[in-house]
């Protein structure tokens, strides 16, 4: 039977307690001579994925989705998400008690500084607001007369009685054979960097770096093998490593001894005070690290260094080991998703959206190496396949019906690999519009996957190649067109992504996805996506810039129902061709015998 | 007989009189107990072109490059300038007085970072260094353990005795009929933003800006007609327009004081002072605004937004009057381009890069109605056209050779548009490899002149339309495809641009420059240069977004012996054969009689 072991489907949304949590907040504030307070869906670590004790606005609120921010003041309080949560804000909050605001038109620092009162004192969270979230707070307050003032004591924290505890998940050691280089040279590495930038330290805050840096992985948050904790890497002497120590077998603490001073996070403050005195110049990530930080370290008479944690340009760029590894990962990924597909074509028709998310989970644990999936599946089936995040659950679960789209965009956790991939699949006969549009898709990822451009290209770009063919048609997608992916760690990863933001190179050994899509609101949805690897592209005779490429690394058939050959031209076709080819040649030796003469027939050439 | 007006061949430089400069200009530092200064090619507007009496740099040192700065310290001195100039510069200064650096790979801020000494103090004029400039130099200053510190009075000029005056070119009226908006209207519109951004008053500090507001134009710098002049335009009230009364006449002193306090420049302090008082909130452009208006308003207890100059945005999108203007301009100056290149054909081989210059101004002179060339033309052949910024000089002017490609970038002011175009042109016979390259410019070119995207889209994400085919080649080129472009104004206007960092939305009536390129250093040079108004694109059935392209507004022949048809698609080879229908059918009623016949052969369906 199918059965989906690492995602749920439940709504626990429950409006009825807002009321009186933020009466109780507006006491403690009043308490403390505080007018407002702004609370966020943060932790320290600005993980995508929190802790169930980090979880305050959907205490405070009910209201669960993943873009979230609270402003309560005396005598107004607001829910602020984005366009993705409209809805699901409107029932899951009470109305009496929280307005809602569009988190991008309408962000929290604007309402800030139109609605706070002049003189009053807006509170926030030192810990949980970043270097240039607070830069944005105390302009807001400033335009309004008023101040913003770091509370170390989360306030929210105090009322909240039966807040679940910290998560205390075993730290794993990362072998060897994955992670392809030794702490050591990546200590090593990023050293070099601090002398080239005349830097005394760098602060680790992001546990994706942490992790990464020390060849560790945890299971502090969902889907993404994080070890909650800091670092302290100084330009010279021993590295000083902050985790819980309860999380660390003798194994691993004695592994780790020999890399770091172990400490527990508590000494953490204490630490970073000493490491910043003597005016010692410290990194700190201004997008990600904690203000706090930035405090400690100008008490401590230290400097702070705004700029980008180095480790996130290291991390995105693969070593051979994780090359082979997400190749492995990615032939296991694309068996499992041939025969879901598969089966989806055989018995699809009338299962429910949540079956198909538990059916492929199931495939994929089958492989006996997942360890967990890397985000919740996207599973829409007609009209909520043209919710871009659209989440299912048990309320909203369709059945997959003839003449309809389905849309599946999932991932897989590997110890070798993270994986991430989306298809649109045919329920029944598609129409004419369905395929041209799938086409026009199609051929935004081909012109992708083709792409070719100098060394030193960002992904800002390259962005519109995905888009020529729709825009040209009048069409296009609110999103952006692919972002970096870690190597067994968290599946959205900076600094490279594909998108009209997107200003890194894109270097040798970058990997991202390639997701062209398009909704049609009401009806159907459509994405197409693969992983692709960015590789050296050989020069053509006479060249004068060394030239990159990508190198797709999924393997999956692309629904070829959904294809107008017609629409494309010969390249395109031969691309198309050429990775079903691939897929075929990969996958066959690896899924049931079912699937084997199924694929066959999925992957077969078109011609035009 | 040919003859360049408004463009000298000479080279004026003097490096004998840097060393007896500098040593006075550090008398003057001494004096004020003052241990460095920093000198830029600036003058209180940041314009592109100064007057005679702002270029200090050349005075100093003798270099006369456009991209210059100074740094004086006490025991070293430094020019610097960007790539385009490092050979000249080694020509035109002292090298025993001056080190050479690099303006952009180690720009001043950095140098001076790491060259300051601990506690020293370092000048800088705050009326000719922008908001931006400060907090640079301020920030490397304080790197370096000193200080920078405004000097108010320029100290340069205190040791330049013979100083040229300051310019006092008449101002004239812009006739409405050129202009297309009254200032009334402009001023009601530019209120509009002011309110918007909850502002008390704008501070135009361009003389662009000015210029376009108050429908006048002057004649101060050279190729472009700007008015020197400032304004200060307040929410509600009577605008200022402070300008040198000797350069108006009593008819356009009437007209303008019908719209504006007409004031002194020398009033312009104590007007902004008044104006900023009471707390007032002034916008500031901070990229273009000099670093004292600020100052000055800060003293006065107003609040300085720093933000883009909306006039900026409005000046960019051009009206109907405007658009009229600039096709009849396009015309004009086709026509004249025309000719120019039916005598190239004819007598080119041989004569030199000056007398090329000569001719096309004289063909441009005939038309009766140039003002001005709108910049010094590029005029390179050979491995002078691989120089992207070449100026020619008696020294440098090479003789047209024959199996050479000629390259000339040129443009016309005429009170009813600006023009830029490039052409690049076969001496005898091309090689096969400058065909083809000539082909994948041509590519790049047609990709931006059919382009069609939502509107929305700024000129970043479509730059790599232009690039792509010499990209698959290998290939690339190191400067932006295309740039804003003035209404009798500056042939180069912000903000849209197309570029990697051309982050504004590019909207109809939008006016840009369209200018692939390759160069082969030491060989030859291609550019290929139309501009192109943005328009509303007729939407495609079932269009979900507005979308707008591109009309190419330049009329010339585009090389025919230097395209490759085999290498262009049936859809480029179609844009091709029509934009030539559109050139020979515009220009040949007005081209000379021997230009016609000419004309018809070089706009010659090809066919593949």
């Amino acid at each position: 039977m199918f059965e989906a072991k690492f995602q749920t489907f439940e709504e626990t949304a429950d409006p009825s307690m807002g009321a009186g949590r933020i009466a109780k907040l507006r006491a403690e504030l009043k308490k403390r001579d505080l007018d407002g307070i702004i609370v966020t869906r943060a932790d320290r670590h600005q993980n995508e994925y929190v802790p169930a004790c980090e979880e305050r606005v959907a205490w405070l609120s009910g209201f669960t989705g993943s873009a979230a921010a609270i402003v309560v003041l005396a005598d107004k309080a607001v829910l602020f998400t984005d366009g993705r949560y409209t809805l699901q804000a409107k029932e899951q909050v009470d109305g009496k008690v929280f307005a809602i605001e569009h988190l991008v038109t309408r962000p929290p620092a604007d309402w800030i500084a139109d609605n706070l009162p002049t003189g009053a004192s807006l509170a926030y969270d030192p810990w949980r607001t970043t270097l240039d979230g607070v830069e944005r707070l105390q302009k807001a307050c400033a335009r309004a007369g008023g101040k913003a003032v770091p509370v170390d004591e989360n306030l929210v924290d105090i009322i909240w009685q039966d807040r679940p505890a910290e998560p205390l998940a075993k730290l794993v050691l990362h072998d060897l054979k994955f992670a392809g280089e030794t702490t050591a040279a990546k200590i090593a590495r990023i050293r070099e960097e601090l002398a080239k930038a005349k830097l005394d330290a760098l602060v680790l805050s992001d546990p994706a770096s942490v992790a990464w840096t020390f060849n560790i992985r945890g299971g502090d948050v969902a889907h993404t093998p994080l070890p909650i904790s800091w670092s302290i890497l100084p330009r010279e002497g021993m590295p000083a490593l902050f985790v819980d120590g309860r999380k660390l077998s003798n194994e691993v603490r004695a592994a780790l001894a020999k890399l770091a001073d172990v400490r527990e996070p508590r000494d953490f403050e204490v630490e970073l005070h000493e490491a910043a005195s003597g005016g010692r110049a410290i990194r700190l990530d201004q997008g990600s690290a904690p203000r706090k930080l930035a405090d400690i370290i100008e008490a401590a008479g230290g400097s702070v260094s705004k700029g980008a944690d180095p480790v996130m340009r290291m991390k995105a760029v693969k070593n051979a080991a994780e090359i082979a590894g997400t190749r492995a990962a990615h032939l296991r990924d694309g068996a499992a998703m041939a025969n879901f597909l598969c089966w989806l074509d055989r018995e699809g028709l009338g299962k429910s959206e949540i079956e198909a998310v538990a059916a492929l989970e199931t495939f994929r644990r089958e492989t006996g190496k997942l360890k967990d999936i890397s985000f919740p599946s996207i599973s829409g089936s007609g009209p909520n396949g043209a919710i871009v995040h659209y989440r299912v659950t048990e309320k909203t679960s369709r059945k997959l019906g003839t003449g309809e789209l389905f849309l599946i965009d999932s991932g897989g956790q590997y110890e070798d690999g993270t994986t991430d991939i989306t298809r649109t699949v045919a329920i029944g006969k598609p129409s004419d519009e369905m395929r041209e549009r799938f086409t026009l898709v199609l051929k935004g990822h081909i012109a992708i996957a083709r792409a070719v451009f100098p060394e030193g290209t960002s992904g800002a770009q390259i962005d519109a190649f995905a888009r020529a063919p729709l825009w040209a048609a009048g069409l296009d997608y609110d999103h952006g067109t692919g972002h970096g992916v870690g190597s067994y760690l968290s599946v959205h990863e900076g600094p490279a992504r594909i998108s009209k933001l997107g200003s890194a190179a894109l270097e040798p050994g970058m990997m991202l996805s390639n997701e062209p899509g398009y909704y049609k609101t009401g009806a159907y949805g459509i994405r197409i996506e693969n992983l692709v690897l960015v590789t050296s592209h050989e020069a053509p005779k006479d060249a004068e810039k060394k030239l990159v490429g990508f190198e797709t690394l999924t393997l999956a058939p692309i629904d070829r129902r959904l294809v107008v050959p017609a629409m494309l031209s010969a390249a395109e076709l031969n691309w198309l061709n050429d990775y079903h080819r691939r897929v075929a040649a990969g996958l066959s030796p690896l899924v049931s015998t079912a699937t084997k003469s199924w694929l066959a027939s999925a992957t077969a050439a078109l011609s035009n």
